[in-house]
C-alpha cells in the first residue's frame, strides 16, 4: 500500500446526522443518553479502521426547546469513556476557545492523550452566537475577528503548556529522590492581550506531544487560522468545483507559514445515504426529509448562519441575504446557504429539505459503489485527502458504510486494512512535534 | 444490617499518600502515568465495597520541580476512565470554583453522572495560593472570604443548571416530533456578584439529579459553607477529642439551614500503616519516614499552609507562627500544623516526619485489628460517620486494607458486604434532590 491513502473520520451525532433521524423507525432515541450507544459507534468505526471518531459541541441549547435534541454528554468526558471501549481509533473532541481557560483545556486534552495512549485530537472552535456568550457572563458574543485573535493566542498558550514538560524531563530516580529535571520543566510566562499564564502545566507531556489540532471554520479568518495552525480541517463543500477550489486555496496558504502541503489534511463532510439500489437510497432520503419539522429546522438554520428566518413564510422564495460583513455567526456557512438559495431560487421549505440531511454538508444518495466512486473522484481530483463521514442514521448508516463502502475502498487500494500506527498522528501521517523548549536548547 | 453503617472512601494518590511512597521498593513509580494503575486501584476499592474513590486536585505544579511528583491526569477525565473499569463504586473528583466557569463545570459533572449511571461526586474547593492564580490571568489569588463567597454563588449557578431540565422534561415522541416539554426546561437567568448565566444547561438531568456535593475545608468559612451546602465532608483531625469537637460543631450547624444531621456525612482522613504485627507496621512507618527528602517536604508544607519555612534550619525548633488572620492559604491546615508544632515543641525535621505520611491527616500504625478498633472507636464515639482511607503505598496499602481490615469491619456488622444501591447517593444514604423548578410548580 505505497499509494496515497484516504483518511476517514466518523463524525458521531446522536442517532444520526439527518435532523429528523430520531423520528425514523430505524433509530432508537432512548439511546441518546446511553453511553453504550456511543461506545458501539466507536467500535463500529474502529472495525472499519477509521482514523478517528469526532464529537462536535456547542455551549448552549440550540433551537427551540420543544424540538431541540439534547443529551447528557460533554465531548471530553464522553470521548474518555470511548477511549476505554476502543484500542486503536483516534478521538477528536470539539472545545471552544471562547469560554474556557487555556490552562484547564491544555490539562484535559493532555489527560485524554495519556489515558488513550496518544489518540486525542482537539477541534478548535471559537463559538458564534450571543446565546452562548450569555451562559458566560456576557450579553453578546465577541466580534468574528476578535474571536479568531483570541483563538490564536489561546492556542499559543495551550501548546506552550503542552511543551512545558520536555519529553526527557522525568528522571524518577528513587535512590536519589529526584523526580524531574528542573532544567527541562519550564514556566511559560505568557503575557498577551487575552491571557497571562505562568505555567508550567501540572501534567507531563502526552504520548503525542501535542494532541492533533483540527479546525473547521472555512471563512477568511478560519482559513488563515487553519493555514497557520491546523493539521486537519473539516469543511462543508457542496460541489466538486468548490471542493477543488477550497483545497487548492488552503494548501496554497501553507508555504507562507513554512509548512508543506502534507502537513494539513483536508476532510470535507459527506452524508452518505446508502441503499442496495439507487431507488432504495432515494426512498430513504425522502423518508427522512418528510420527517423534518419545519419549525425546528428554521430555528436551527437561523442560529447556524446568524440570520433570522423564523418569520419567513415556508413556501415563499427566500429574501435577499444581507452582506456577509454584517454577519457575526458562522460566516462560511452563511455564504454556503446564501449561494445555494440564490443559485436555485429556493423557497424556505425547499431550502430546509436541501439542508436537513447535513446542515450544509453534501448529501450523496446511492449504492455503496456509487458512494465509493464519489469519494475516489474527490480524492484523486484534488478536492479531498479523505472525508468526514456523517451517517444520516446511527448506528445503521455507519454500519452500512463500514460493511459495504469501506471494503470497496480497500479493494481499490485507497484505504488501510489495519492500523499501521498506534497514535492519531500516526493514522493521519503527521509528525510528533518536539517541545518548543527542547528546540531552543539544541 | 439494621445497625448504623460506616462509609469508606478510597482517596487515590499516585503510588501512595506517604510523600516518599514513590521511593519505597514496594511501589512502581513508572505507573504514575498509566491509567491501568488507577483502574486497578478502583477495582480493588470496589472489591472492598467502598462507597467511593476520590481524586484530589490542584491547578498548579506544587513544590520544587526537582521533587514534585507530576503525572499526566486531570481528575474528571481520569474518573471517567475509571467509570468504565468499574460498575458500582462512586467517583468523586475535586474541581475548583476559582478558575473555571459554572456552565462548563455543571456540564462535565452531569456528563460523568450520565456516563457512570449516577456515581459522580464533586469535591468543591476554592483553591488557595498565588501560584494557582498566576495560571489564570492574575498576579495574586483572591482573599479567603471572597473565595468562599464566589464558591457559594458558583454552586448556586451549577445546581440551578442541573435543575434546569426537570426530570420529566423529555417527551421524545417520534410521531409528533416533540422532543422536550418547553414548560419543564428553564432558563436560570442568574445575575449575581460573580456570574451572569442564562441557561438552560445543554445536558439533560443526570441519574442523581445533583452529583454528590463534597467539601473539605475545615476553616470557619469552610465549616459555614459545608453546613449550608455539603453532603459529605473530608477533614483532617489529629486526635479523637478534636474529631469529636469538629463532628459536633459541624452537625450542630445544620439545623440553622433546615437540615438534619443525617444529611451530612463526616469522613476524617486516616493513613493506615499496616503490618501483621505492631513491629512490622512500625518498621514500615520508619522506612517511609527515612525516605523523606527534607527540601521537598518543606516546600510542600510551606505551600500547603501558606507560611514559608523553606529558609528555616532543619534541626532548630520552629519559629512562632503568625496570626491565622494573616494567612490566605488553607487556614484550617495552618492551624493544625501550628498546634502540633507548638504543643510538642518540634524542630522542623521532626515536624516534617510527623506530617510526611498524611500532610496533616492522622497516621495510624498497627495491625488490621488495631486499625479496625481505631475506626470503630471514632465511629461509635461521635467523631466520624466513616473514613477517608489514605493508603501510604498504592496499590499495596489499599489491597491490605481491603483484604484484612474490611473483613473485620464486616464481621463486626459495621460495614456492607455488598452494594445495596446503584448510585453514589444511595451508598451514602442521601436523598436524590428534586429540581428546584419542579418544587415551584407543585
Amino acid at each position: 500500500m505505497s499509494e496515497r491513502q484516504l483518511h476517514l473520520n466518523a463524525f458521531l451525532m446522536g442517532v444520526g446526522h439527518h435532523e429528523a433521524a430520531w423520528r425514523h423507525p430505524r433509530t432508537d432515541p432512548s439511546r441518546l443518553d446511553d453511553v453504550r450507544h456511543y461506545a458501539n459507534l466507536a467500535v463500529i468505526a474502529e472495525r472499519g479502521t477509521f482514523d478517528s471518531v469526532f464529537l462536535a459541541d456547542g455551549v448552549q441549547l440550540f433551537g427551540d426547546v420543544r424540538h431541540s435534541i439534547a443529551a447528557g454528554f460533554e465531548p471530553l468526558t464522553l470521548l474518555t469513556a470511548l477511549a476505554g471501549a476502543t484500542s486503536g481509533i483516534g478521538l477528536i473532541a470539539t472545545a471552544s476557545t471562547g469560554f474556557s481557560e487555556p490552562f484547564n483545556l491544555a490539562r484535559s486534552f493532555a489527560s485524554l492523550d495519556h489515558i488513550s495512549g496518544g489518540r486525542a485530537g482537539w477541534n478548535i472552535v471559537t463559538t458564534a452566537g450571543d446565546r452562548a456568550a450569555q451562559n458566560f457572563n456576557r450579553d453578546a458574543n465577541a466580534e468574528h475577528g476578535e474571536r479568531y485573535r483570541r483563538a490564536a493566542e489561546f492556542l499559543d498558550v495551550v501548546t506552550a503548556l503542552w511543551d512545558s514538560w520536555e519529553d526527557e524531563a522525568l528522571v524518577v530516580d528513587p535512590a536519589s529522590g529526584v523526580f524531574a529535571d528542573p532544567d527541562k520543566v519550564h514556566e511559560i510566562n505568557h503575557r498577551g492581550d487575552f491571557f497571562r499564564v505562568r505555567g508550567p502545566l501540572n501534567a507531563t507531556r502526552g504520548p503525542q506531544g501535542h494532541p492533533l489540532l483540527v479546525q473547521a471554520g472555512s471563512s477568511e479568518d478560519g482559513k488563515a487560522f487553519a493555514a497557520a495552525h491546523a493539521e486537519a480541517v473539516f469543511t462543508a463543500q457542496q460541489t466538486f468545483e468548490e471542493g477543488v477550489a477550497f483545497y487548492a486555496d488552503l494548501k496554497g496558504r501553507l508555504a507562507a507559514h513554512g509548512r508543506t502541503p502534507d502537513q494539513l489534511v483536508v476532510l470535507p463532510g459527506i452524508v452518505p445515504v446508502l441503499g442496495s439500489t439507487e431507488e432504495e437510497a432515494a426512498r430513504l432520503n425522502d423518508e427522512l426529509d418528510d420527517l423534518i419539522v419545519p419549525t425546528r429546522a428554521v430555528h436551527q438554520l437561523s442560529e447556524l448562519i446568524g440570520f433570522d428566518l423564523t418569520d419567513h413564510p415556508l413556501d415563499e422564495r427566500l429574501p435577499p441575504f444581507p452582506p456577509v460583513t454584517r454577519i457575526n455567526g458562522a460566516k462560511s456557512r452563511f455564504e454556503l446557504v446564501r449561494d445555494l438559495s440564490e443559485r436555485d431560487g429556493l423557497t424556505l421549505r425547499q431550502l430546509l429539505r436541501r439542508l436537513g440531511g447535513g446542515r450544509g454538508h453534501q448529501v450523496v444518495t446511492g449504492t455503496p459503489e456509487a458512494i465509493a466512486d464519489h469519494i475516489e473522484t474527490w480524492f484523486r481530483g484534488g478536492a479531498a485527502d479523505g472525508f468526514n463521514i456523517m451517517a444520516p442514521l446511527l448506528p445503521s448508516g455507519l454500519e452500512e458504510f463500514v460493511d459495504h463502502v469501506v471494503p470497496i475502498l480497500r479493494r481499490r487500494g485507497l484505504f488501510r486494512t489495519e492500523y499501521t500506527g498506534t497514535t492519531l498522528r500516526e493514522h493521519y501521517g503527521l509528525a510528533r512535534p518536539r517541545s518548543r523548549y527542547s528546540a531552543l536548547s539544541v
